[in-house]
């Protein structure tokens, strides 16, 4: 594991971009960022673990909702500073509104327009926020 | 336009990271970045225009190696910090060293694996790099 980690570019904080994509649509869900520990992590539990940069801590996706996401495949582009990963998606829902993707709004006549359904009420996501 | 790009969360450089994605395929080509005046041109110009951040300069894709990105939709996140572009990938090669998309390393037994053919030379993309 430690190889394929020590040949990322981490920036100047210590982070990269991770893409999360769905491993049969090939939807884009979502871009969040890792730091070393959380891809190493990832690699090690078979799942996305994220760095949340307003929170200043590791982020295991789906700990509060219960949408992990199983990595099936990592890769690395050419200059070695953005990951993506292919991952199956519990629940079919990656963002917190209860839209499957984060890439929900789309640009239409000027405006930014929210196209995709909500899929489940985020309060029944997040029982303890409501 | 100026309303649609006044709601993007700018990073404290003044960046958004900007995804690629083939609109047909769904595969994910590369990764660059995007100031104001980058997604305003791209808007305009129907085509992905970045900000190189190596060059600290505009960067139309494609205006080198012909390799343009014709915009077909572009998409926001949650947060409004990263654009999704749904592009229509002229010569079918996203990545300088010749192959369809940049995240051509997959990790496999540890390691980073390029599994991805080289379609063109990238001698000949570049003719004047050689």
């Amino acid at each position: 594991m430690a190889k394929a980690v020590e040949q990322v570019n981490w920036n100047d904080q210590g982070l990269v971009p991770a893409i999360a994509q769905d491993w049969r649509s090939g939807e884009v869900l979502m871009l969040a960022w890792m730091n070393r520990e959380a891809l190493e992590l990832t690699l090690r539990e078979g799942r996305a673990v994220y760095w949340s940069r307003s929170r200043g801590a590791l982020w295991r996706k789906g700990e509060s909702s219960g949408h992990v996401q199983h990595l099936k495949e990592l890769r690395l582009d050419c200059d070695a500073d953005t990951v993506l990963m292919k991952v199956e998606q519990v629940g079919d829902i990656a963002c917190h509104t209860g839209r499957r993707s984060c890439f929900y709004q789309r640009r239409e006549a000027g405006e930014w327009r929210a196209v995709e359904p909500v899929l489940k009420d985020p309060d029944s996501i997040y029982p303890g926020k409501a």
